[in-house]
């Protein structure tokens, strides 16, 4: 389903966006094939993130493209934005739920084995194995999955899965390959010299690795 | 009515509590007469400041002590507390008011006479009126109401008000009889040995300052 298809999902890093506005590299992110965007401040007041929020829903609404505020359900709801994504010390999943209703779009993130086994519990949207391989851009997260810890991830989990962590065009391939269903990208997007061209080519690699004989079941 | 006597109003406030347990600095201010209690957690992630807010609703229900949390509706909504307090960089105020509905309360802090005349025309609650003095909590305000300036935002303000920034026993007796309807206090209990004392000192100022002669017209 369109609504949710999370092959390529932008994830916004402003420090990270050298000084470009956020809601520009979203729209070049999307010219060039996102398919999916997470609106992720850590920083700004509550009335920016909103100012921003409402921007992107206006840009992305008409393109089919879900927006999803990182952690901030006050923020997805004054905009009435697809969704948010959750991570393990954000809101509990099932507040989340009661106070978004049933059609919003919820993604958790997992960052061992036993969160992958506990989100199977959960009516969640999506999971986020994070992170696939150690990067600048989170650090409070555990060690990484790897390649073979993100394929069994991927199959222990009844969700559908986006990989996190070190996503480029050198990674994406392989990720793709282990079954994962997309993958999540900060910087190799957000600090590109076109997000457009950035974006395109990760969208194709993806397409190349779904084509490849390698399946899930034998990744 | 009980349910918005702003009287004496905590504002927590965690590095100004000297290492003690949020949940115990209120608990004891309460005892010693504080009449209102708003959260604010600036650093902490969302799990714990509901969790807090949750610890915190529970001992004060009871009590008939609303409990307001800053900033954040989403925590608010989380354990449906009596309401928030927002400032001017906060959630603007219609959609907070969208978001909670009519019955809970809904502060806003102005910082210039310009703000006080614009949220006569918004049916908040109360307003904060911040800071009257100069003080080293609040570092992104304007410059200090002073009593003089204090005065005269009670006298324009259509909505019962709060006085913040420099509240403790020295200025509370001043400051009331301005007419204002209640301080406002983060340092002097959040820092005091002993909350419940310095509450039930700043209470009693009040009660003296409102039995005092001199009324609101003739400030």
């Amino acid at each position: 389903m369109k609504r949710e298809d999370l092959s390529l999902y932008l994830v916004t890093d402003r420090p990270l966006s050298l000084g470009r506005d956020i809601d520009w590299v979203v729209t070049e992110a999307v010219k060039g094939g996102a398919t999916m965007v997470q609106l992720r401040e850590k920083d700004c007041d509550t009335r920016e993130f909103i100012r921003l929020a409402a921007k992107l829903k206006e840009a992305l609404s008409p393109l089919g493209v879900p927006l999803l505020i990182n952690d901030r359900v006050d923020v997805a709801l004054a905009v009435d934005a697809d969704g948010v994504h959750i991570g393990q010390s954000d809101m509990p999943y099932e507040t989340a739920r009661r106070l978004l209703g049933p059609d919003k779009i919820i993604g958790l993130s997992v960052e061992n084995m036993d969160e992958v086994i506990e989100a199977n519990g959960l009516d969640v949207d999506y999971i986020g194995i994070s992170p696939v391989y150690s990067t600048a851009t989170k650090t409070d997260t555990a060690g990484p999955f790897g390649l073979d810890g993100l394929a069994e991830a991927v199959k222990l989990s009844v969700h559908p899965t986006v990989a996190i962590g070190g996503m480029n065009q050198k990674t994406a391939f392989d990720v793709i390959r282990t079954g994962a269903d997309g993958i999540a990208v900060v910087s190799a997007i957000c600090s590109a010299d076109s997000p457009e061209k950035a974006s395109r080519e990760l969208y194709a690699i993806i397409e190349e690795a779904r084509r490849s004989p390698i399946s899930k079941a034998q990744a």
